[in-house]
């Protein structure tokens, strides 16, 4: 488990520059028709020359069988316990859709439902609606205005919606609205501690606009709101490795993550290829210890079960490796945040896929190209991805000796 | 580490169908003469052939180095944490003695003790009898009669012993009555809840009547009890895993321990065969999510240090294995509870080889055969066993993703 008092008393200000390529739902399985997986099928000359030299492991991103969402996976990978991490499903959600989240912003989950004519609760998810169906009304919900207070209002999917308050001086700890039962109406809005008395006001005045916003819509009459929170306020990486740590990505969701745990997160063109963001790190190479360099359209290609497609995003990876390595980074990572085999077209709890390659550090392995199959013999053994991180502060020399 | 609040919130009330195939003591060791293990030498067509499609890897029961007993290495498989989970020794020794335990029981263990004309202890093992001379005095133990509860002793082994106290409305939560050392007198049996102060009068009634049961003999003339304790209540399968699950065993320990858990134990023959086994799986198909079926020779034949007829024991159950393959289980699983190898006469600490075969989902490693040193370089890894659940359950799609 992820010692934070561990690695913050060892972490030194000295040491290798770090890589941490990240290819989303890397891992995979055979599709029908093949032996190999996407990443075994790919021709990658320069991943598996460096998988020869270096070493090849299997990351668990939560625990073993459990398939991760994309925020705690990150979170993992940075070094942070997944589950005992309180980011609450407000501030991920939001994260997931890609909203901007910043800190101070108190961001929670909505859900429709029906309500009668008592405002009892007759269907905790408004029959579960359709997306097409709610976009409409979540749009209605975004015009709400509460005086001294933005909010924002998006669709996550179907019935789900995410509201985030911006305002100066507000306190995320509420207690949901859900009553998690039907035949009992909506909770007000109450604040866990005094100090967020004030924000429970304001969250309950929208709260009560978007009643009488939806007073005329069937069956999404109502709304009910749970998981309020904001910013956990992570250690950061400078205070618990001593880096100075860089995001290089496209989609919001990995920016806003990164954000959480205190890199910068640079100007990336939005069309995403390989060679921009790797550009990118050359272009910021002296400003940092550590890049956080995220891929996504593996994942994309896995979740449209694109089995080749997804190879052809881990080939232009390959490419445009040559230009990341004349940097001459300490240690670079290549890894996934969890698999994504286009065989399941969604995310996976298989072990992820895990290159090491520090040429002062590593231990070679007999492993000879980056690949599930290969990584299974693999010298880093199987591990919890929250240990990653550990592991790539010992290569870069970074972690002091622990006891005499 | 077994994470049931995490599991509980993943799990989901569909997805595939469970066997969970335990060969009791698979895990074996060369012998005298031999290259291979028991499982090694067997010939095991289906198994091997299993092997190839899924993975394979090595399950640790409770820890690396630590020998297990039946009652701790079952609760490992079925993914409680065999230390931490609460289970009182007067619990395990009924139930591995196979003592026909119901809720409401309370359990605890005995010892046979000296004790001098003052009633002082002078030999808390009272000399470590034989078997042979405390069955008989646990015979007569069994013989006391107390109004108003059935009582029950049976002997585990030379000095020790079991006791059972049945009625209604009884709490378990009785201090000990060996003091711990000699020239000292037993102690009463105290409640340590007042709810349990009625408890205590009656155990110690049955006690008293013991002492005049024993008085003329030597040297076992008395008794202390300790490790008093009830069915503790663990979550259930259905409640923990959303699996409505059965066990299909021949011994009466491994359906105490099921029963524990939430399985429906089915009726079994009760001369094994593994056909007779999967015959009652077949039987039941459609009524069941997940089947623990168990094979009890493999580990007898390893206690006897019989490594052939060992290898002959998986054979049988390879002979068997069409008909129930046949059914289309979407996750196989084949491991023991721990190892027994022939050469040690005994239960060891080696970890256990361990077949996933989930056509759908699974992963295929490099593996070629079903055999300890093919799990070595399997695909699964080792594992603590207690992870072996969250495994299933993801091979069985089963699980929800964690986080957005």
């Amino acid at each position: 488990m992820a010692n934070h008092d561990l690695i913050r008393q060892l972490a030194k200000n000295s040491g290798g520059k770090i890589v941490l390529l990240v290819l989303d739902g890397l891992g995979g399985m055979p599709f029908e028709g093949y032996d190999e997986t996407s990443l075994e099928l790919a021709d990658t000359p320069v991943m598996d020359s460096l998988a020869k030299e270096g070493c090849l492991g299997l990351s668990h991103p939560i625990a073993r069988g459990v398939t991760p969402g994309s925020g705690p996976a990150h979170l993992s990978l940075f070094g942070y316990d997944p589950v005992q991490t309180p980011v609450g499903r407000g501030v991920l959600s939001a994260l997931g859709i890609g909203f901007d989240l910043l800190p101070g912003d108190v961001a929670a989950r909505g859900n429709f439902c029906t309500i009668d004519s008592t405002v009892r609760i007759i269907d905790r998810r408004a029959g579960r609606i359709d997306s097409d169906v709610s976009l409409p009304l979540v749009k209605k919900l975004d015009q709400i205005k509460i005086a001294g207070v933005e909010t924002h209002a998006r669709l996550v999917k179907e019935y789900r919606f995410m509201l985030v308050v911006r305002a100066e001086g507000l306190d995320g700890r509420l207690d949901d609205t859900d009553p998690q039962a039907t035949g009992k109406t909506p909770l007000p809005v109450t604040a866990l501690d005094p100090a967020a008395d004030k924000t429970a006001l304001l969250v309950q005045s929208w709260i009560d606009a978007a009643q009488v916003v939806l007073k005329d819509e069937h069956p999404a009459n109502m709304i009910t709101m749970r998981g309020f929170g904001q910013d956990p306020n992570l250690p950061k990486f400078d205070d618990l490795y001593r880096l100075k740590a860089a995001c290089i990505a496209v989609y919001p969701m990995y920016k806003g993550v990164s954000r959480l745990v205190g890199m910068d997160v640079l100007e990336t063109k939005s069309d995403f290829s390989p060679k921009n963001e790797f550009q990118v790190v050359a272009e910021n190479w002296h400003d940092y210890d550590f890049f956080f360099v995220h891929v996504k359209p593996t994942d994309s290609r896995g979740e449209d079960g694109k089995f080749l497609e997804k190879a052809r995003v881990i080939e232009s990876v390959d490419q445009a490796l040559p230009s990341l390595l004349n940097l001459k980074p300490d240690v670079l990572v290549i890894t996934g945040d969890h698999s994504t085999p286009a065989r399941l077209r969604s995310h996976s709890w298989h072990p992820v896929p895990t290159l090491m390659w520090a040429p002062g550090t590593h231990l070679p392995d007999r492993t000879q190209a980056f690949g599930e199959r290969e990584a299974q013999i693999g010298g880093l053994g199987q591990f919890l991805a929250q240990d990653l991180m550990p592991m790539i502060m010992g290569h870069a020399l970074r972690l002091d000796k622990y006891g005499a």
